[in-house]
């Protein structure tokens, strides 16, 4: 590995320099991107491994990140449970069989994710092959929760109420439907390992809708048993739950050696909190790249300068880019980070 | 007043039992609302006093809560302001001249409460007489960001990119926008306080889109200006910023004599992060009222049990009443706090 500073920091080791990569840094606000996408739909993108190498490369080349993260969508584990899934133009995700009865999560299956997913582990290997150990390469895969409030909610949402109402009515249906998904997650983290993935990532975007005491009952249990199922394979997990700035000792608790953090708390506030036993990443808004680049320097220095001297630190936004994004603005990032992040070794 | 439970739990003072209101209680979730809505706009029943007054007075007839809130609009202030609003079907608010610019921050004006919506005024004073002391009524407003975020974003966001573009890059317009916000705001609310609202609720609905830093600089100071000039008025003052558990200790500092909780927070760490010189408002899931009324029953007695026997809260929900609950469990809620929320005087 040329550049090792993103797996040293993730096992809290000290580094040349802070280590940078950006949730969704392969995507829709880089030209590069746009050209295939242009010419294919975003699942075929998904599925087709050498189109999925290619975008998952291109930030690495343009912007010179320190470490590069699978192109690929959380949904697609999905499929191969037997969830009918589309990704209609402009509405995001559509499910046509939500899952909201015993029944049909009876009928949900759990298969291998060699042969459900065989194009991401290929597209795993291409990765690794491309990019000769310039960077480490991030696999990743949805939360329970995140995965299942798609599953039931049949799409995005804004209320999760067909979730919540299962939670609260039907517990038991619940925890068996999560307990399927968590051994998708797990089957299927453990084949991107097996195919080379040198770290990998767990998000739970929409876990931040749920109290702390369901957080506690219907997820916690769901989300350290895929995180203790990890702990033999030799990578660093990284646990990212967004908006949950409340819950961070319970994600802490589920388990992770790297817990992600959102904009919404200090950074050096959301680590004391957290404990120095765990490394971080995260935590700038990522509307900040929306300001001059001048700016953009004074705000990555005034995160680097709240985290000091410790080492264990990733930096990354607070949740992932937006299409709007300026690339100019996005090397500007990096180049901040690699500038102030120096350490005297 | 024959019910001052929600004023007394206001002052921190004892009380028979636990006050309860629900944010949005006058709204589509409820058969009489629909019957006025489908005869008049949403604007019209606003900005006619008998039908404010008729809808503000049908939770407190239909569901027994311990205080009314007027029914009007955060963005009624607007148009006196010289802003162009319209209330598009199905889509929210639209702003049709969003303000960007110095130009636009300068056209802005700042006039009389009672000259640009006098109508709000006429309503208080409908709502103090035919609720004939029952119980008292709660006014409000929109806080300066939240007002903010409407007229530079010209609707509701997901990103605010607009906002916090001004604020990084033309700090001095944002802050001359707001100046002019927080005036009227205060004389806003004032009116209605001499018109005869008993106290009043300041929402800052979407405030939890920022860091704690730039919550500091860019808002801190203009909800504080707010607060301290209402200081005079002798009646209570509710400072309500959703999804913004980290910045408690921030929006204590701005001001308030009642802090409201949205429900991603234990309400006893919340009121100890306060400190307990406030009082507190919230904090249920508005989802849990699509539960079975027996769950509800639970999770009311789970947040009584955590607050205790410490004067000084008011129950309500975490964030507004979604408009495909049912009446029924909304009853079953207000019952819940009235049965395990006496107290022994």
């Amino acid at each position: 590995m040329k550049n090792d500073r993103f797996l040293k920091a993730c096992r809290r080791e000290e580094v040349d320099c802070t280590p940078v990569w950006l949730m969704r840094q392969a995507g829709r606000y880089m030209k590069e991107y746009m050209e295939i996408r242009n010419k294919h739909s975003f699942l075929t993108m998904c599925k087709t491994p050498e189109l999925a190498a290619e975008v998952t490369l291109q930030p690495v080349n343009k912007l010179g990140v320190d470490a590069a993260i699978l192109f690929a969508d959380i949904l697609l584990p999905l499929e191969g449970m037997g969830i009918d899934l589309e990704f209609a133009k402009n509405e995001g995700p559509v499910i046509h069989n939500p899952v909201r009865t015993k029944a049909d999560v009876d009928k949900i299956r759990v298969i291998e994710a060699e042969e459900a997913t065989p194009y991401v582990m290929e597209a795993v290997r291409l990765c690794r092959k491309e990019l000769e150990g310039r960077v480490p390469l991030i696999g990743f895969s949805g939360a329970p929760f995140t995965l299942a409030s798609y599953m039931i909610e049949g799409s995005g949402s804004k209320t999760y109420i067909n979730c919540k109402q299962m939670m609260w009515q039907a517990p038991e249906v619940w925890h068996a439907l999560l307990n399927k998904i968590d051994e998708v997650i797990v089957r299927y983290l453990k084949a991107q390992i097996k195919a080379g993935a040198q770290a990998v990532q767990v998000f739970d975007s929409w876990v931040g809708t749920l109290s702390p005491r369901d957080y506690e009952e219907f997820v916690l249990p769901h989300s350290k048993y895929v995180m203790d199922n990890l702990k033999g394979e030799g990578v660093p997990v990284i646990h990212f739950a967004n908006n949950s700035s409340t819950l961070l000792e319970l994600v802490k608790k589920a388990g992770g050696d790297v817990i992600g953090l959102d904009w919404r708390i200090n950074i050096d506030e959301a680590w004391k909190r957290l404990g120095y036993d765990v490394a971080v990443q995260g935590n700038l808004d990522p509307i900040a790249l929306f300001a001059p680049p001048e700016k953009i320097g004074e705000m990555v220095k005034e995160i680097l300068d709240r985290v000091g001297n410790r080492p264990g630190h990733i930096f990354n936004l607070g949740h992932g880019i937006q299409k709007e994004t300026s690339v100019e603005h996005v090397i500007a990032l990096v180049e901040a980070v690699h500038k102030y992040g120096k350490r005297n070794l």
